[in-house]
C-alpha cells in the first residue's frame, strides 16, 4: 500500500490549513492512512498524523496486532491492568500528552462527521482550536490506486462466485440466512485455497417475499422462501479491506406480468447507466439516466434512493451517485450501479454491480447474468 | 419490550436536566428506545423525543421498515429522489424544522460519546445548548427486564450450539473461517426451525495458532489449522437484537507443557470469577479476584485486559468489570466472564461465558465443558 504517499499529502493539507496535528477516530480512514484494520467494539483506536511522527494509540489488547501489522512510525497503548496502570488507562491522557508540546490555540485536525462531540469539547477544554480535515482524507480516498483497484477486482471475483453459488443452489423451503450461507461457504474454500492469511469482509442480506424485498436494507432472517417469491439477494466482499458489491433480483418460479415489467424496467435503467458511467460525467448526470428510464416506465416514486455510491474501503463511501450531486467524475473512482424499484404489493427490484472508471470508460468487475430468464429458480 | 416505560423513565431525567429534546444517534440507544434496528451504511438514522412525541428520522430507503417496526409516534423520512426533494433531502434540515419550536438557548440532550462533532456544532450554530443524555441512557440500560433476559438466554441456547458444532468438527486442515461457518450453519438452521422471521447478529473469530491466538481481537481468517495448534473460538449470537457470548480455547492435538499450565491457570480464574460475581461486589472485586489466581501462577503482566464487560443490546456494554471501577454489581446486570492469557511464543488463553445476575447470585446462560480434556481435538 502506499501509505507513505498518503501521509505526505495529509500533511500537505495539514500544512495548508495551518494544522499542527490531525487526530483520527474514523476507523475505516485509519485503514487507509495506517494499513490496520481492527475489530472494534468498546476501546477506541486514534490515529495521530504530525509533521514528524505519525501515531497509532491501541488498547492493551490490540498492542502486539498493531505492532505487527500498523505502518506508522510509534504504537502507545492505553491499558486496562494495574500493573502497567501507570502508563495510562484511557487514550485522553495519552492523547493530551502528546498534544501538550503544542502550544495553547494549536490547530487540531479532527474528523468533524465522524469524532463524538465528546472527544472535541475535551481538546477545546485543553485550549485547541478545532478544524475540520475529515473532508481533505474522503476526497483523498475518491480516486483508487493500482494496488486498490487489483485488490477489488480479487474481491470482485470472489464476491461473484458466492452470489453464483447462493443462487444456484436456492430452492422452496430454504430460509434467507441459509441461501446467504451456501455462498459463504464457496467463498470461504476459494479465499482459503487462492489467499492464504487473507481477511474478508462479508455483508450479505436476501430479503424475500413481497412484504421484504421493497426494504431494501434488512438483516436476512429465517423467514422460509416460497413459490412465488421475489427476492434481492445482495452481497459484498472485501478483501484484505478492499470491497466489491454484487446484487441480483431473482425470483422462486415464475413472477407476475407486474414483477416482470419492474425488473424490466430496474434492468434496463442499470444497463443504461452502465452504458453511460465514464470519466467527465457528473455523479447527477448518471442518477438521471437510470431515473429517466425508470421514470417513462412509470416508477419514478419508486426508485427511493440514488443510483449507486462509491465503494472501496468503506461499504458505502463517497462520491455518491445522486441527483444533486454535480461532482465531476473521474478515473479510478469506483462505484456500484444499482437503480432499484420497490412497489408495496409488488416487490423490489434491484441489481447491483461494481464498477472502476478507466480512462476513456469503465470496468466492470463483478459478473452474473441480469437478464430475467436467468434469475428465475425452481 | 418495555419501550413506554423506556421513554417515561428517558423523560424524567430530561425533565430533571431541563433538556427540552433529546436527539439520539447511538443505533443501540435508538433500538433500546424505539425497538428499531436498521443495517447502518453512509445515510443516519436520528431518534427523537421530546415531552409530546418519539420521532424517527430516516432515508428514504428505511420508510417502510421504519413504518413497519418502530415503535414510535411519528416517521419522518429525508429523501434522495428528485421527485420527493422539497420534503427535505437531508437529515439536519428535518431535525431543524422540529427544533424550530424550542426557543433559543433550549437545551438539546445529546449523546456526546456518539454524536458527531458536525452535529453539535449545528446546533450549537442555531442558537441551542448542548447537554449529554447519553451517560443516563447507557445507566438505563445497565439492568435488563424479564423480556430482555428471556431472549439472552435463548440467544445463549443458540451460542451454545453453533460453539459446539464448530469445536466437533474442527479438524487439522480446515481453515479458522471453515470453523467458524460450521458453526454459523447449525445456527441458522436451528434458528430457522425454532424463530421463524428472527433477526440473528453473528460475531465469530478464531484466531488460531501461537502468533494470532496471542491477539484477542482478529478477525478469522484463512489460516489452517495444524497439530499443536492453540486457537481461541470466540463467537456472539444476537437474538432479535440480545447478545449472548461463548469462548472456548482449544488445541489440535496435544498441548506443551507452558501451554497447558497456562491454560490452566486461565480456566481456573474464570471459575473463581464466576464463583464470586454476585450483586453487592463491585465490578473492580471481580476483576481483582481472577487477576489474583492468575498472579499467583505468574502470568499478571500477560492478562492484558479486564475479566468481563457488560452484554446485551450491544456486543460490548458498560458496566466493565475494570479494576478501576467501583460500581457495585445489581440484579439483571449481564457480563462476559472472560480473563485472558496472552504468551508471546505460547499462546493466547481465554474462556468465556455470559452471566446474568440474579438476586443471590447469578445464573451462567452460556455451557460448554471448559476443562483441558474436553477441549483437545485430534
Amino acid at each position: 500500500m502506499h501509505i507513505e504517499q498518503r501521509i505526505t499529502s495529509l500533511r500537505e493539507i495539514m500544512e495548508h490549513k495551518g494544522i499542527s496535528v490531525s487526530v483520527i477516530f474514523n476507523p475505516d480512514h485509519q485503514f487507509y492512512l495506517s494499513g490496520f484494520k481492527a475489530l472494534l467494539y468498546s476501546r477506541p483506536i486514534v490515529m495521530l498524523v504530525d509533521e514528524e511522527k505519525t501515531r497509532l494509540i491501541v488498547p492493551g489488547l490490540e498492542e502486539i496486532h498493531a505492532r505487527e501489522d500498523a505502518i506508522v512510525d510509534e504504537v502507545q497503548v492505553y491499558y486496562e491492568h494495574p500493573e502497567m496502570a501507570e502508563k495510562g488507562t484511557n487514550y485522553k491522557e495519552i492523547i493530551k500528552n502528546i498534544l501538550s508540546k503544542y502550544p495553547d490555540g494549536s490547530k487540531i485536525g479532527i474528523d468533524t462527521s465522524f469524532t463524538p462531540t465528546d472527544v472535541t469539547v475535551y481538546f477545546k477544554d485543553l485550549g485547541y482550536k478545532i478544524v475540520d480535515i475529515g473532508r481533505n482524507i474522503v476526497e483523498m480516498r475518491y480516486v483508487k490506486d493500482q494496488e486498490e483497484i487489483r485488490l477489488m477486482e480479487e474481491a470482485g471475483r470472489l464476491v461473484n462466485l458466492a452470489v453464483s453459488e447462493t443462487l444456484q443452489s436456492c430452492r422452496p423451503g430454504m430460509t434467507e440466512i441459509e441461501i446467504d450461507s451456501r455462498g459463504n461457504a464457496a467463498l470461504f474454500s476459494e479465499t482459503a485455497k487462492n489467499h492464504p492469511n487473507a481477511t474478508l469482509d462479508l455483508v450479505v442480506m436476501s430479503p424475500s417475499g413481497i412484504e421484504r424485498s421493497v426494504m431494501p436494507h434488512v438483516f436476512s432472517n429465517t423467514r422460509t422462501l416460497q413459490r412465488g417469491d421475489v427476492v434481492i439477494h445482495s452481497r459484498q466482499v472485501g478483501l484484505n479491506g478492499y470491497r466489491a458489491e454484487l446484487e441480483r433480483t431473482f425470483f422462486i418460479g415464475e413472477p407476475s406480468e407486474k414483477q416482470k415489467k419492474a425488473f424490466e424496467a430496474a434492468r434496463l435503467a442499470q444497463e443504461v447507466a452502465l452504458d453511460f458511467i465514464k470519466p467527465g460525467v457528473t455523479a447527477a448526470e448518471v442518477d438521471n439516466v437510470a431515473r429517466q428510464v425508470i421514470e417513462k416506465e412509470g416508477y419514478s416514486e419508486y426508485f427511493i434512493h440514488r443510483v449507486g455510491h462509491g465503494i472501496g474501503v468503506s461499504a458505502h463511501e463517497e462520491p455518491y451517485l445522486r441527483f444533486d450531486n454535480n461532482l465531476v467524475l473521474e478515473e479510478g473512482m469506483a462505484f456500484s450501479i444499482e437503480p432499484g424499484i420497490y412497489i408495496p404489493g409488488v416487490g423490489g427490484f434491484r441489481h447491483s454491480d461494481t464498477v472502476v472508471l478507466t480512462s476513456n470508460g469503465h470496468k466492470c468487475i463483478t459478473d452474473y447474468p441480469r437478464d430475467l430468464n436467468s434469475l428465475i429458480f425452481e
